[in-house]
């Protein structure tokens, strides 16, 4: 036996380089779709807009130490403005105004300017707080270079799904489903849920309200829209969003302004239903009567079924 | 009476004017100090590093798509590495070399790049990930500039307390306590919490384990020591803490010396103490009865007094 074995040692060695080979050539096929740089690029633009609003806050609340009178809707004209006073504090209506674009806001903030309650910047803080606006402006550089690829690749390879939704949220329902092949043989139901898994599941075990919609809660059409008919526009959409992107992912087609002219349709004739009132409900009714208590699920869920727990958390 | 207050219109007037101007002189008296612009530099670090952290994992997994072969433990490194080959992929051992300080290493990088299972990037893609990469290193930059005002600050406002722990735990304490007079006057036990609010009520409310110490375990002094003796050092450090921070705020002596000796002494008698075997209790037991319940406080909490229960969450 081991005898065999060493006699076939050189084939063995082969065999073993060749199928090494083959792997390496399999994995990166698998990886060769672009899909996974979207999924990454859109990730990185949610990241990195929740620590430029973070950021923001921060800046807004530490520079309000020296000029508490500031008061700046915009985290790019406050990261600027921060730069440009603390550079050159004898500065003229004209440069403020080339950041503030807005000539009466920017007298305002020059004659603010000298009466100001706040503290005196020492050298120290001057330089920590350069260096941190201009961290602001990094932040929103690289969410434009973000965005600006995510339109590109979403617009390439989900060309129906963009169309009928943003670049964006196309993109946001490629990383939560994790490929298209995934996510193009999904059903209506889940596209209209993805994004709202810890409500839905949080249904299932406790029997709170089932969520209505996930990401595509995103889209004006649905947020904007009236109380009662969201849940009912989000079904529309996530109907037409699964046609759409198995259009992308198996035919290639673009059928996008054909679905996109049926949403409408669909959309108008429900506006022009009477608008349900809300009805009060006992709370436990609403909720489910075993609401917060992780004693199962409700009773629909497992009628005539022995109890079953569903393992997650 | 109305006729009164027509006639006073001008003192009123003038009153009104002066009263304003000494609040804002008073409002400029009490910002006036340092220490709020250390505050805002503690937290804004905090935040940016964990902003920093998340887009090393990030930029980890994205680059990894392109080169899966790569493994490297800093983020800087990576991120100059990913600049470097992005710019240029003809590159020689010495560039990387240039970035990586380790010849084997760089050699190795240098052979796995022309044999990588990974995707070939796209021009498109190469572009967002260099603008990626670089808002890595300006975060970097922009945490080495707070860490460095940090370490000023904290070394001016509170040098017994930054001798005592460093500057970063200093700067956190005050963050934690809102401003130097209200940190000055607290007691030992809690500066030994601050930082531990959310177990302390968790304790409190639920009677769960009271925790040990908050923002102090960051000390390697406390967080590397016996498991047995990590609370009783932590009670040690806070007793110091409280006396130098009186010394910071009040007398300006600098003390520190003494009581880092004191702190010392006290460890090394600690430690020659036999090791505590941690007994095993019945869960229930360790937990309190009626642990994760909110059916208000354990007994020993509200011992002959009517049941209340704390008005937080």
């Amino acid at each position: 036996m081991y005898n065999a074995v060493l006699l076939l040692d050189e084939d063995f060695e082969e065999l073993r380089k060749h199928m090494l080979k083959a792997t390496k050539e399999q994995i990166k096929i698998n990886y060769e779709s672009e899909e996974y740089a979207l999924i990454q690029a859109i990730n990185a633009y949610n990241e990195t807009l929740r620590s430029y609003n973070l950021l923001y806050e921060r800046l807004t609340e530490w520079y309000s130490l020296y000029f508490p009178e500031i008061n700046l809707a915009s985290p790019k004209t406050l990261a600027e403005l921060v730069l440009m006073l603390n550079i050159d504090r004898g500065i003229g209506v004209e440069a403020i105004d080339s950041v503030i674009n807005d000539r009466s806001k920017s007298e305002s903030i020059m004659s603010k300017l000298g009466s100001s309650m706040g503290r005196l910047m020492q050298p120290e803080e001057k330089e920590v707080i350069i260096e941190y606006a201009k961290l602001s402006l990094s932040m929103r550089a690289s969410l434009e270079s973000l965005e600006a690829y995510i339109k590109g690749a979403s617009g390439r390879m989900l060309p129906n799904t963009s169309y009928l939704t943003d670049e964006k949220i196309a993109a946001e329902l490629l990383s939560k489903a994790g490929s298209m092949e995934r996510l193009a043989t999904f059903p209506a139901s889940t596209i209209q849920l993805l994004g709202a898994e810890k409500a839905l599941f949080k249904h299932i075990k406790f029997g709170s309200k089932p969520p209505k919609y996930g990401v595509i809660f995103k889209l004006a059409d649905v947020s904007n829209s009236r109380r009662d008919l969201r849940g009912k526009i989000a079904r529309i959409y996530a109907a037409k969003i699964a046609m759409g992107l198995k259009a992308d992912f198996y035919s290639k087609n673009f059928i996008a302004d054909k679905l996109k002219a049926d949403i409408e349709s669909s959309i108008k004739r429900l506006n022009a239903t009477p608008e349900k009132q809300k009805t009060e409900m006992p709370r436990n009714f609403a909720r489910g009567p075993r609401h917060g208590r992780p004693n199962g699920p409700r009773k629909h869920f497992d009628a005539g079924k022995k109890r079953q727990r569903p393992n997650f958390h």
